[in-house]
């Protein structure tokens, strides 16, 4: 069975023609379940494929692994079901020697801690002190140019999306070649950043220095936040994005791209890693 | 102070020209705490404007309200930080007599309770036992010709999108008369979702029979699971659905209609309800 996509009947209708009964591909949406060490982290909403990527980034971006030795191995629970079926929606990961566990109550957010005066600013003090890697340091350079062809790059490795049309990608490329590192799509835009992240720390390469992630979507909060607990320092975006991320990428020293599209961009934070745009005011 | 979107600083480049320095509003994303009688249920990334709502909304997609008499009132509060700010990113609900409150581990995705076996249909299950409305014998009927103007009404009337590009939006439809009865902006399109089905709570509204949900992007399981809640027979989407709601949407007995561009639709479930395409042969 292939569990990427899923092939449905549909009716095409277009106003004043004959409706046209067909089929078509939809991007698979199923839960996943995150156990560590036997016991549930999280459960999220994802298109199965690198399964085991999107728990090692998961677990990345919740501060819990940043090495390749930090995530020992993890398999697919069976056998649980009445009738013994495997879902391959339940994943155990089992951590390497040392590392400690994330406690049970753990929220994705990463907001469990704040206080009733919670807001945006307190968010990203909570990110921030919860990060290993300093981006603000990377002397990475990234042409313009070479920036411009990443949405064409992303749109050409997207297999599922060429056939379904919903699902979201996220791309990490090397900022001095220009090459397409790894490509992941997914329903979920950060599960498919999960899915980017957990391939780099499987391969031990965290912190990400001199590398773009390319997202084919908004770029939020949560995003930024991804980038940061990879050590990446760039993320560049399709679409806008939020105030808060803005924010952050600013707070952090992360350049942070929009509006990626035909030959141009939107800068609005760190521009100074944007060769071309380096003789301009650039965003505080 | 504007909340719902923010100036900053940000440097327009287009490769082969001179950077250029100005001004981009954002749209602003910031936490909100949800609290019910004092307690925290949950924390959500949202974009400030029609709080309430998003809180009653929230509760309806977790099947804790259903009726306007159900939310007594909401506060923010205020006063606990250091400096007696109030961030207005707190909101305490209080329940009407006779509500049970949510129990405190009460999870967004409704998948607390899953087994080993977690699967789509375990979570279409889930979903199914916790709803109080049947939609499936809503006799409601739309013509497509209604359906294709909804797109047009919907971004008519997105005051923040217009503004930052950078938001979803969802609105809530007449079948009958095409009207748009109320339309909310989010930076989270499950957000969106809820700003609208708790403005109609809170009218007493609910169950929303001969309504139809429109919105502004893909449609995940997630939304098909919140239009239930709410009683909303018909699901219209910009963009493609996951093969999840579609399959959702079949077992509800809920219309899913999505790509809804221009003059045309692609049909996933319950096509009878679309006037226009009653004769052709519909998505099972």
């Amino acid at each position: 069975m292939n569990r990427i996509t899923a092939r449905r009947k549909i009716t095409r209708l277009t106003v004043g023609e004959r409706p046209l009964a067909s089929e078509d591909l939809l991007a698979v949406e199923e839960p996943l379940e995150i156990r560590v060490n036997g016991r549930r982290l999280a459960v999220t909403m994802r298109t199965p494929g690198n399964d085991i990527d999107l728990a090692a980034g998961f677990l990345v971006s919740e501060g819990v692994i940043t090495r390749g030795d930090d995530f020992n191995s993890a398999r697919y629970c069976a056998g649980a079901t009445a009738d013994g079926v495997n879902t391959f929606n339940v994943l155990d990961v089992t951590l390497g020697a040392g590392v400690t566990p994330p406690a049970p109550s753990l929220e994705r957010s990463l907001l469990t801690n704040s206080s009733c005066g919670l807001c945006g600013k307190e968010s990203i003090d909570a990110v921030r002190t919860k990060s290993t890697f300093k981006i603000a340091d990377d002397p990475v350079r990234v042409t313009a140019e070479s920036l411009t062809t990443f949405p064409e790059k992303l749109r050409a490795g997207q297999n599922v999306f060429e056939k379904t049309g919903g699902i979201h990608a996220a791309g990490l490329f090397d900022a001095a070649t220009g090459e397409l590192l790894v490509l992941r799509e997914d329903v979920g835009r950060h599960n498919a950043v999960d899915k980017v992240i957990g391939w780099a720390v499987k391969e031990n390469r965290l912190p990400l220095t001199g590398t773009v992630l390319m997202v084919s979507s908004r770029a939020s909060f949560e995003l930024t936040q991804k980038a940061l607990m990879a050590g990446i320092p760039v993320l560049a975006a399709v679409s806008a994005p939020s105030s808060l991320a803005a924010e952050f990428a600013v707070e952090v020293g992360m350049t942070l791209v929009g509006f990626l599209r035909g030959n141009s961009m939107v800068i609005y934070a760190g521009g100074d890693r944007i060769v071309d745009a380096q003789r301009s005011v650039h965003a505080a």
